[in-house]
C-alpha cells in the first residue's frame, strides 16, 4: 500500500489532507463569534472551547440529587444493550455482520439513574450479565423527555444560530456511564456538543477518510428480551429492512475489517471535560466512549443544526 | 449516458448538485458582511452585488481621457494574440492540442489604449489580420504597472479581508475590448471581481463539473512574432515544458471535445455591468468575454485572495 500512495488518487487525497491539516483539534480561547464559527464550518474542521459552557446553569447545578428532584419519576426512554454497544456492529459467529440497535424501554427516571449509578458498585466480573442502560434517544429528547431541565441550558447556541441562519433542529440529552460506547458513525448535522458531567472520549475521522472506514451495507437488527429469561437480551434480525451502508472499521481495532486505506487513517483523539464545548463538523466519523463523573455517570447535551446540502461540500 | 446516470456515481454527483443548487448567480442587495460572505465561501457559491462598487472613485472617474492623463506613456505589459484567444487551447491541423500563451510586449499605455479603441473603427472584415491587444497580466499588475490608479480603488475588499483573515494576494487591472476572450479555466484563488467600464460576460461551471471540462495534459506554446512579417504572430511550441492539465471543453461549443459527462453541465451565464461586484469562488471554471463601454474598451479590477487549502474543500 505505502508504495502505491503516489499513484493512487484516493490514497493521495488522504495523505495530502493530513499534510495540510493539523493532527489535533483546535482549542479556541473563548466561544467564537458567528464569523469565527463560520470559518470552521467552511473548512469542515472541529474545535473545542475548554470551559466554554462552564457558566451554564446545567454545569453548576446538575448532579444526582438535583436531577432526581426535578425529573423525579417521569418516564424516559432508555437504550438497553448487553455490553454497552449502542448502535453497533456485531459480528455473528459465522462472520456475517449486523448493525444492532438497542432494546428501548420506558422507565421512571429515578430507577434508570439508580441502575446506571449502581454499575459502579459491582466488581467487573459481576457486570458481565448485567446489561447496560443509556439515555441517548437523539430525537430532540431534551424538550420532550426532560422539559424540567430546559431552564438550565440555553435554547440554542447563539453563534451557531446566527452563522447558520436557523435554530437547532434538535437538542439532545445524554446520560450514561463508562460501560456505554457509541460505535463509529457519522451524522449529517453540524453538531455543538457540551459535556456537563464526567468525560466523553471522541475518536474522530474526517470525511475524506471514507475509504478507511470500510462502509458496507449491513443488515439491521435489534436487541430484544429473551423469552423466559429475565434481563437477557438476544438479537432479532430485521429481515425486511434494507441493509444500510455502515462503517465497519473500528479505529481502536485497526487490523479488524480494515481496507487497503485504513492504515492511512490518522484518528484524532480528544477528551472533553465538564464545561467543554465542542464543534463536531457534519459528516465527520466519530466513536464515543465516556468516563463517569463523581457520582457514577456522565451527562452531555448537544445541539444538531441542519447542515447545508447545497454548495459542493456534501459530496 | 442519460440512462446510466443512476448507476454512475460521477453523473449522480453532478445531477444532484444541480438539483440542490440554483441555476442562477445569487444577487445580493448590498455588499455583504464578513459573515454573509463567509457563508458563500463555505458553500463555494458565487454572488453578484449589482452596483456594489459604483461609489468607487474608479467607477466615477475612469474614462479614456482620465486614463491617458494619469498613466500617460508609462510602459505597460500587453498580451498580443491573433484572434483574441488569450491563454487558450488551439487545435493544430493534425488535431493535436496546444495551450498557447500570448505574445507579451511592453508598450506606452497611450499607444496601447489607442490601438484597443481603434479596433472599433475597423469593419469586421478588415480586423482579421489585425491582432488583438489585452492588458491582463494577472500578477498583481495594478500596483506595479498602474500605480497612478491605486488611489481610485480600495486597497482591499474589507468584507473579504476580514472573513479570510488576510489581505489580497494580488490586485489586477484588466483593459481590453470585445475581441478578447479568456478560455475556460480555474484559479486556486477566492476572487472578487469589479467591472469598471463596459461589460464582462462570464460562463461559470462549478468544480463538481470537472468531469465535463475534459481536463487533459496539453503542451505549452506561445505566440511569437513571425520573422520578417511585421505584425504576424506564429505559434512557438515549448518543447521542454511539461504538459499541464487544462480544460479542453468549451461550454459554447458543447459538441467539440466533449466527455460523456459534458452534457450534464449546466453552465451559469451572467453579465456584469460597470459598478457590479462579483464573487467568483475558488476552483470554479470560468470563460470570460467582454463588451466595450462607450469609448471602445472595457476595464475591470479584481482581488485575488489565497484560498484555504486545509479543510476538505480543496479536493
Amino acid at each position: 500500500m505505502e508504495s502505491d500512495t503516489l499513484s493512487d488518487p484516493l490514497a493521495n487525497l488522504i495523505t495530502n489532507y493530513h499534510e495540510l491539516n493539523g493532527s489535533t483539534v483546535d482549542e479556541l480561547p473563548a466561544v467564537p463569534s458567528a464569523l469565527e464559527f463560520m470559518r470552521y464550518v467552511a473548512r469542515n474542521r472541529p474545535f473545542v472551547v475548554r470551559g466554554g459552557a462552564k457558566h451554564w446553569p446545567a454545569c453548576r447545578k446538575w448532579n444526582a440529587t438535583y436531577l432526581r428532584k426535578v425529573i423525579g419519576d417521569s418516564t424516559v426512554k432508555v437504550a438497553n444493550t448487553p455490553l454497552g454497544n449502542a448502535d453497533a456492529i456485531v459480528e455473528q459467529n459465522e462472520g456475517s455482520l449486523l448493525f444492532v440497535e438497542p432494546h428501548e424501554t420506558d422507565e421512571p427516571f429515578e430507577d434508570f439513574l439508580g441502575y446506571v449509578q449502581e454499575d459502579s458498585t459491582f466488581p467487573e466480573d459481576r457486570l458481565q450479565d448485567r446489561h447496560v442502560k443509556y439515555a441517548q434517544t437523539q430525537n430532540g429528547n431534551l424538550p420532550t423527555e426532560y422539559p424540567s431541565l430546559l431552564a438550565d441550558v440555553p435554547p440554542d447556541v447563539p453563534f451557531a444560530t446566527e452563522a447558520l441562519q436557523q435554530p437547532p433542529d434538535a437538542q439532545n440529552f445524554w446520560l450514561g456511564n463508562h460501560r456505554s460506547t457509541t460505535a463509529l458513525h457519522k451524522d449529517n448535522y453540524e453538531n455543538i456538543y457540551v459535556q456537563i458531567i464526567g468525560q466523553k472520549h471522541f475518536v474522530l475521522l474526517p470525511p475524506v477518510e471514507v475509504a478507511c472506514a470500510n462502509e458496507q451495507p449491513v443488515t439491521r437488527a435489534r436487541y430484544v428480551p429473551a423469552s423466559g429469561e429475565t434481563g437477557k437480551l438476544v438479537i432479532d434480525v430485521d429481515e425486511v429492512a434494507e441493509a444500510v451502508p455502515t462503517p465497519t472499521w473500528d479505529p481502536d481495532e485497526p487490523n479488524v475489517r480494515a481496507t487497503a486505506y485504513s492504515e492511512l487513517s490518522r484518528p484524532l483523539r480528544v477528551t472533553f471535560e465538564a464545561g467543554d464545548m465542542f464543534y463536531l463538523p457534519a459528516m465527520w466519523y466519530h466513536k464515543v466512549s465516556q468516563s463517569n463523573g463523581p457520582e457514577g455517570f456522565a451527562v452531555a447535551v448537544n445541539y444538531w443544526y441542519d447542515m447545508s446540502f447545497d454548495g459542493g461540500f456534501w459530496t
